[in-house]
């Protein structure tokens, strides 16, 4: 079959077995694959009471038409279910070359219930699906537990997904892990894992994909590459990382620092510039990327001489937002993160938070049983151990903001978060299409769907008329442009494509179906993105979300006194309202209009 | 001699002769080269009455210790004179071939007065000078010229500065070309070069210059050429040329739109993505640069097929500012003012106000000649040829915007110079430490001296403590680093180093000793900056100048109702007057301390 394989592994961990589960066609050719096939094949399973670590929980590997292809910057994977963190729609999505061994196990994914009466693995490969036993590796942290299953498979080339402690602890911000550092970091699901007493998932397939036109395929192909060479952000993201949002971000107001109260913070000392110079050791990609944004760094730990790199989310979530600028600890906060799975993003903006109620008078030192002060590196690394340890202060941050809000008698719109999940690292404020993003988002505040500062940074998208505009204003259908690139980014994780990528919507529709020979126009896939951002509302609304959730709390959007974006606020209401007119969702419930559920075969 | 020849040509074109002009020690020590020194060679040569067009007037040609050497960037060369323009102090610089090639006829400049009967240009070699006639470039544009030249010598590697027509015409705004395309561009020098009937100055030196400690120097070239390596904004620049400001420029609001009254504008259009996609044609560099800034580009006249494509201040000048975003007009502007000899800025700067007051209804199309509208790129090319031409309304376009404002009886405040030098295409607005250094530029509205944009795009320099801000405040010492940046920019033009290198001021220093063999510590060498930047104040003193011109018109500082500034306005009178103070001049007369004069040596 072309592009697919046309099921997935059904896996009850409970009952001990897995069989195989076909994929209808029409579900293949209107979903695509990725989370959004995976919120398809959800739906049903998921229902308004249910406990995410129920075993009845479904927990979804997804793989989608593009994964294992040529296409360049496609090596991606989603993992589903509903997040732990927000009780909503959960998914969290990673590179690395687990996806591509996923998908040439002969699956397209995997469909996990159950949970198993005692610590297991699940090993995949072309020719054999077996749950094994994994007590070796309980309590191991997530890069030697990927080593003990590759020496216990005797085995050094397959791929291990796997969680640390956190997901172990059921940590409601525990991650899942791949290929070392690689992490699908947010919502949480690695607790799904842990609740399942699923310790990893290890992939060794090795079958290529099959696909409908190779020749046209490899002529899109080159285009493609030609478009990623002539991207002054793709460039830019191979030489520098993530991490050279650092350095530009600071000018835009787009780094929270000080948690959300401040945006002009030393900024040369924890640049892309300074991690380069001090700490590279060297440059590593996704299976297949010509771009190879990752970066291995020095660590000041002599037992630990080398790590992977902060992100850009990582950093600017254990450093400025943390008032810290001090490069070494920002790179071991990061690493014991990966270490032990656990989200950096909730993880760094809980201990900014918790630093702000310090100053305030509310952690004191004997309540939080540290003395906690803004910008103090060790304090941050030691808040992390904390929480991966459930210490003290360090049980309530693992929470989130939300609930560590709400157990201090502290006011929601001060807890940075959307829907409970917390804000990543680029400021609502220094971009007004963000924030209509953050508002909507169906995993919460999420900044990958969309990611629209990129479009403000002018990565426009001229086949959708969403074009750079001005970034700290509501006007020329800001809200509008935001959900169109919202729908977008949701496709984007259907193929599956990195977030990154930046070829045309035309190229797109022409891959798609020179890989599974069934006729996609740009119209058609987009189409798709727009199903899948309603059918992720759907599940929220039966979860119970209401469309008073659709906010951003005062802390995020409430005007600065300094930095690019001093005294100006996103007008939400005047968005907000015109994002729900452009979706046809009702003002008052906040349901999608019945009608436009019907045409995407929805209802 | 290390470092130098310890001469300069005299050459005195009314008596039609040469003459050694040797250098003392002290003045290479103290002022070192480039601009700085020539500063120092014309103080007593110029008086307030002279005209910048007499044959008296002094012309300069300067290279520095560093031109010539393997020390990466630093193929540039200052010409200097007062400026027809502005009356003031006038220095542009450019790159190229040329200044490698004038360093190695065994001159370290050329000191220009006189005025020939008949057009003629200067041969320098290292064997012969000689003023040649010049009848058969006469009337000939900036290309055509070079070309003729290397014919008449029979030399195809010469390099020649010459002057087009706009030169021969003393239009005050006339540039100095060379290698092709490159250009000396502000001040109006190439209208002293006409008033000289000096067509061109042909170098044709093979010989290298001696360095004082090959080795050292060796090894700081290393550690030069790794910091570029890893420099964001130096690769970039490589990659993307100057243009790559289209991109980002927006989003801060650093690109001056519709003659200063927007900051919003329809980028993608006009994107250095836009250029390399549809255009580029390859990459050149000047000699020894490992960076490769030019950009050669497709034209979208059939006759001439590619171009020496814009450098981001002609693109936004003839782009957003005349609120034009054809990309072809945009480059046939910018090629005609090469070929011709014109600043593409103060041509730019004046047709779009041309364009603003053609909306107001002042150049109606009665007085125009022509109507006059915004965004038009048929008439941004049209009123450049019209400047060129001197026809009709062009005639008064090519006086500049201060000119205009008067003879169409409208405010100062109005036209987008400080000076007389029209503003460039970096908005003060978005970042205030370049609103104070346009203030108090040594030529006017400057971009260059300092470029303190860099600073707030994250290019620090931590020896001097100064670092990253708020790039919309004035706090924190802002005036201070401003001015301090400046020096620091205005020695670069003393050594001759680029702009855009981004090596440590101890690695200068350590670089500047290796080559003179004379010891220069970090301090000795900003004292140097210091001593240029009150010297050519000094300079602008005695030809009238008061404090009263270090000022912004409104039209460029008032606050904009859109984008990354909206709402917000330099503090120019605080910002000035901590300027002064730390420059040490006095807040009612603006000259210069006396006793800090004589410990500068300008006493």
């Amino acid at each position: 079959m072309n592009g697919y394989h046309g099921q997935f592994l059904k896996v009850d961990l409970t009952k001990g077995t897995t069989s195989t589960m076909p994929l209808a066609k029409e579900d293949m050719k209107n979903f695509i694959g990725g989370a959004t096939l995976s919120a398809k094949l959800m739906y049903d399973h998921i229902n308004a009471d249910m406990d995410p670590l129920a075993p009845e929980s479904p927990l979804v590997f997804a793989t989608g038409p593009f994964t294992g292809t040529t296409i360049p910057m496609v090596s991606r994977y989603s993992i589903c279910g509903i997040s732990p963190l927000t009780g909503y729609w959960g998914e969290a999505t990673s590179g690395g070359k687990f996806p591509f061994r996923l998908k040439a196990t002969g699956y397209d994914g995997i469909f996990i219930t159950g949970k198993a009466d005692k610590p297991v693995y699940l090993y995949l490969s072309d020719e054999t699906v077996e749950i094994k036993d994994a007590a070796f590796a309980w309590g191991k942290d997530s890069y030697d537990t990927q080593e003990l299953i590759k020496e216990n498979e005797n085995q050094s080339k397959l791929s291990v997904a796997c969680i640390g402690s956190a997901g172990e602890n059921l940590l409601r911000t525990a991650c899942v892990m791949n290929d070392k550092g690689r992490a699908a970091g947010r919502c949480g699901l690695g607790a799904l894992m842990g609740s399942k007493n699923l310790k990893a998932v290890v992939v060794d397939g090795k079958s290529k994909s099959e696909i409908h036109d190779k020749e046209t395929l490899k002529k899109l192909n080159k285009e493609a590459h030609w478009a990623l060479k002539n991207d002054v952000g793709v460039v830019g993201l191979g030489e520098y990382g993530t991490m050279l949002s650092m350095d530009m971000g600071m000018l835009l107001g787009d780094v929270p620092a000080k948690y959300f109260t401040k945006a002009v913070y030393p900024a040369e000392k924890i640049s892309t510039q300074a991690l380069r110079q001090a700490y590279l050791v060297s440059h590593y990609a996704c299976q297949g990327c010509p771009v190879g944004c990752g970066k291995e760094v020095k660590n000041f730990r002599p037992d630990i001489p080398s790590v992977d790199g902060p992100e850009y989310e990582s950093g600017a979530a254990f450093g400025p937002l943390c008032w810290n600028f001090d490069l070494d600890s920002i790179i071991m906060a990061n690493h014991l993160c990966n270490q032990h799975g656990i989200d950096t993003i909730s993880t760094g903006v809980s201990i900014a938070y918790a630093m702000y109620l310090a100053e305030k008078g509310v952690l004191t030192k004997e309540k939080a049983g540290l003395e906690i002060k803004w910008g103090d590196g060790d304090t941050v690394v030691k808040l992390v151990e904390m929480i991966i340890n459930q210490e003290g202060i360090g049980e309530l941050l693992s929470k989130g903001t939300r609930e560590m809000a709400k157990a201090l008698g502290r006011e929601d719109d001060e807890a940075a978060q959307v829907k409970g999940l917390e804000f990543p690292m680029h400021d609502p404020r220094a971009f007004h299409g963000m924030a209509i993003s953050y508002a909507t988002g169906p995993r919460g505040a999420c900044h990958l769907k969309g990611d629209y500062y990129s479009v403000d940074l002018a990565k426009m998208v001229p086949e959708l008329n969403i074009i750079t505009g001005d970034r700290l204003s509501p006007e020329n259908n800001k809200a509008e442009m935001a959900a169109k690139y919202q729908s977008l980014k949701d496709l984007y994780d259907s193929l599956t494509l990195c977030k990154f990528s930046s070829i045309s919507i035309t190229l797109i529709s022409q891959m798609l179906t020179a890989v599974t020979g069934w006729e996609y126009t740009p119209e058609d896939i987009m189409t798709t993105g727009d199903r899948s951002l309603n059918l992720k509302r759907l599940i929220n609304m039966k979860r119970g979300m209401t469309p008073a959730e659709d906010k951003l709390p005062k802390i995020c959007v409430e005007a600065l006194t300094e930095g690019s974006t001093a005294r100006v606020e996103p007008d939400m209401d005047r968005m907000l309202k015109e994002y729900y007119e452009y979706r046809k969702w009702d003002l008052e419930t906040g349901m999608p209009d019945k009608e436009m559920l019907t045409e995407l075969g929805l209802e």
